[in-house]
């Protein structure tokens, strides 16, 4: 999507050079705008590891460049199993990480060592651009839910912008384009749609109010930041017209784990007849699992995200603040399950469906 | 309540002098414990506008105090109806403000001036201890409820401390003393129940981070701080025995306007079949209003407060950062309605009864 008028990818290899691999460091925003070089493999490495590029589908994409340029620094079978290995090491929940780099080696394997650099380029960058169409084709399926919600909006709301509520960042910036939850709402925008997207703030780590608000407005779409307590009444008195999230894994069943918070939105949601939605690729969803809540594991992460804030001070200069008393504890869980029962649907890039064990099987017969 | 085991009540006449009247500068917790000497109706205002003291039951104290603090000065009839018209517009939408003024001004207009500011000290006196039993009555009654919790664990859970959610302040920081939601959880603990809390952060003001989690570290009430987003999670994994929450206002059909957010945590609590109560003393009830979401007015707050946090630094000073960027706008409504039909019921100075026109008419037959 767009920067200030220039479109970007979130990963992308250099014009200049050919081969060094760039991304924008994510945990300078929305203060700073930096570019990264990324020149070998430990780079790549520790940007994924840092958080510098965070998002499941992104981190795949960065993790196979960074096996590419590791093949370009020496592509012995044993370097190359051994580069593979650090790289999945960096996040050890991440899904699409060990997908993407088991894609990388599966066609790596059988390749001649003097050609294994230039195959890995060439997988690394099918696999970004796969990622692509795969979101901008959530996004089509998307776009049409918001055209049919500003088609139904009738009288005095007639014309006015569609509001869409969305949590966490599931945009270009977890992705390689486009995002998953943010996806439709880009496509919508460009299309000419009015929409104006309220952003959760989504503490602790705040990718709401840094990512989404930032990529939105450098996008030019129209948004408003608010507190995580907010949503439920904005619902309540009518401001928002259907809700669209991302997921980290979607069940067989339908059930969807997301960042923290998502749950209490999704009831909201269901309270006041606002249709919630889970854009997700298919590949987010785990055919063994039927029963979220009860078998999904939680990410307890460190107490100080709860404990304190990042945010840049009057004096220009990011700093990090205590919000709570020094003697009092805090508990951290990261994500949380919506039971399918309260979601609308699921939109993946074969189109909408019921987020049910029906539903999820009619759309991917070949999978399910 | 105790402050590191000296007890302590939210405004008190200095025992030194006789007349000054002192309070805790709550702008400055958790990060300094600073107390205030207010020695004119000036002071008393400014510490009531500017936050230094907030809560609907303190703010009321504490403006009874200020006008005996200007009868001091001056007991003639002109001075103490402008003193009183110059407190009564230091919160212009705090009902117990106007209330404590006006039965301030009922006892002392027929009172001589040269007994008044005896009299309104006094009075002052009265407003601030009926306050503490009106709240230790509701914490007598809540404490039932805890207690039931307790009898009613079984299993690997017998013997466990009751987990209590609660959002906001609702603490003896708010009153003058034991506070409304937090009165029962105290009074528990006092007992020797074992009972620990879930702090809701409380953003954008985070007053559940900074107040609750304070007061009760200071009182030595286990507890531990969460994100707004995390109260779902909690109760869906059986954490959150029930959640005490206090209220600004209840409608006469049990509907309850409180902080932003109270509505997401009353849903899930409703999901999961955990008890949501609102501790509230009757003078809260509001016997005109019917509907709470279509007919009590949600104010709207600066958006500085959803765009910065406050905190205290690694230097050790207290810091505002901001969190978005500079060009995303931000909302900040401060309240939202909890309907009835969500609540387990009201804990009031009389006892519990269902939130519902019904159960409130027949606790307060006189009233309604």
């Amino acid at each position: 999507m767009k920067i200030d008028g220039t479109p970007y990818r979130a990963v992308w290899v250099d014009e200049g050079d050919g081969w060094s691999v760039r991304v924008i460091d994510q945990t300078k925003l929305p203060w700073a705008l930096e570019f990264l070089r990324l020149t070998t493999m430990r780079q790549a490495a520790h940007a994924i590891s840092s958080m510098q590029i965070r998002g499941a589908p992104l981190i795949g994409a960065v993790a196979a460049y960074g096996l590419a340029l590791a093949l370009r620094d020496d592509p012995s079978t044993d370097a190359m199993e051994c580069a593979a290995a650090q790289l999945a090491a960096t996040r050890p929940t991440a899904i699409n990480l060990r997908w993407a780099l088991g894609r990388m080696l599966t066609r790596l394997r059988n390749t001649a060592a003097g050609q294994r650099a230039a195959a890995a380029y060439a997988e690394a960058a099918a696999i970004a651009d796969e990622d692509v169409a795969q979101n901008a084709a959530i996004g089509r399926h998307g776009q049409a839910l918001i055209q049919q919600a500003a088609d139904a909006k009738a009288g005095a709301e007639m014309g006015k912008p569609v509001n869409v509520l969305t949590h966490c960042n599931a945009g270009w910036l977890a992705t390689v384009d486009w995002g998953t939850a943010l996806a439709p709402i880009y496509m919508a925008h460009d299309a000419g749609l009015p929409v104006h997207v309220w952003v959760d703030e989504t503490r602790p780590r705040n990718q709401g109010a840094a990512l989404t608000a930032w990529e939105l407005g450098k996008h030019g779409v129209p948004h408003t930041v608010i507190s995580d307590n907010a949503g439920g009444h904005l619902m309540q008195h009518g401001r928002v017209d259907l809700a669209i999230v991302g997921a980290d894994r979607v069940t067989r069943t339908g059930d969807a784990a997301n960042k923290i918070g998502t749950y209490l939105k999704a009831l909201a949601a269901h309270d006041n007849k606002v249709p919630f939605w889970v854009a997700v690729p298919s590949s987010t969803i785990d055919w063994t699992v039927s029963d979220g809540v009860r078998e999904i594991p939680i990410e307890e992460r460190d107490a100080s995200e709860v404990t304190t804030v990042t945010g840049r001070g009057l004096d220009g200069k990011v700093a990090t603040v205590r919000v709570t008393p020094t003697s009092s504890p805090a508990a951290n869980p990261a994500f949380d399950v919506t039971p399918a029962r309260l979601l609308a649907g699921l939109i993946t890039e074969r189109g909408c469906c019921e987020a049910t064990a029906e539903g999820l099987q009619a759309m991917f017969a070949d999978r399910a």
